[in-house]
């Protein structure tokens, strides 16, 4: 199928290459149509890859578009890719609220009472945004089985339930099983998914590599 | 030897009555010298428990106090506990900045760019403050073997390696192991040890049981 990815970096790019390798046609989208980093994604990929504005990918989707915005611009990447071709369409939110205005680690811009994820979706109140993916290292996104055999736990959150069965089906083609997806609830449970990002950061400094996940236990 | 234990919670406790079992002296410190639930405790806990204000508790402490205060009330009771009965011992922070003022899921009086144990720390320079069991339930603190064999992973922090080594083997007492226990530097990590508890939170919510833990798995 046909699937938006927003945002040009390290993120924007495994998560792209993954679904063309899966054999979905990608367009990657920024704040400008010719952006270097998007037009190099483009030419590496092959014929199933494209890139334009924020709204040329959402506008390109079907029905999903991953978020790998930083935080800070999400809000903005989401308006102006404009409302009438994100409405009834599924945001997968991978971004974060990091602030590394202060050096590492970094802080988040928005916490504990609200969360990006909720911004995300107050913005555009009828795109159907399923916070996701945003606990755990790119390579690991999309390929779980890097660590511990694919043995670990990955938690989602969102309104809106089909969007995120349609979701969890998605990611099952990443190497995700059914039963390792958590669905902690509503969109505000992104202030839970988030806030664990400081939790990461700190093991992230301990491990010295961002090869490690967390696997609930009960 | 003798232990001060810090509020008459389920957390004080559960943890008062595992330092009894294994045969140490507790007295647990409260607001006033008579409170009721640390004079219960006494009662059904024997000849090793006592009570008394949190300065008497400072004070019965040969090396370590356990903070098991709600969040509020920590940098209060350590202050009344006085400096000059805390100066060089060690306190276990377990106490998390919870706010329930606007019901469940709580929200963090403290979080992001700060923490309960970096204000404990500064409150008391010269207490040597580990954050450390503030990650799960109190049955699971003193019993880590009642999920997954015992088999999962606990968060430490401290700016004192010493203090951070010897909280290690008095914990080494209530089950954990040496591998389970993972360091995460200094006190300012305790920003992502509380802040993980807005996701345990709505993973309580969606359980419906505190009996569940985290494994890191690399």
């Amino acid at each position: 199928m046909n699937i938006g990815v927003f945002g040009t970096g390290q993120v924007g790019d495994a998560i792209g290459t993954k679904l063309i390798q899966l054999g979905h046609n990608v367009r990657m989208g920024s704040r400008t149509a010719q952006n270097e980093k998007a037009a190099e994604w483009t030419k590496k990929s092959g014929m199933l890859a494209s890139h334009g504005t924020f709204s040329d990918a959402a506008q390109f989707a079907d029905e999903f578009i991953f978020n790998c915005t930083s935080g800070t611009g999400s809000v903005d990447a989401l308006k102006s890719a404009g409302a009438a071709h994100l409405n009834g369409k599924v945001l997968i939110d991978i971004s974060n609220p990091l602030d590394f205005s202060k050096g590492f680690p970094p802080s988040l811009t928005v916490a504990n009472t609200d969360s990006l994820g909720e911004q995300n979706q107050r913005a555009l109140p009828d795109l159907k945004v399923v916070k996701a993916l945003n606990t755990l290292s790119n390579p690991l996104m999309v390929n779980p089985a890097l660590v511990n055999g694919g043995d670990h736990t990955l938690p989602i959150c969102g309104n809106d339930d089909r969007a995120k069965a349609k979701v969890a089906a998605l990611l099952h083609t990443f190497g995700w099983k059914a039963d390792q997806i958590l669905d902690l609830g509503d969109i505000t449970a992104a202030r839970g998914m988030e806030a664990y990002v400081l939790l990461w950061v700190r093991m992230f400094g301990k491990f010295q590599t961002p090869m490690f996940q967390i696997k609930i236990v009960q």
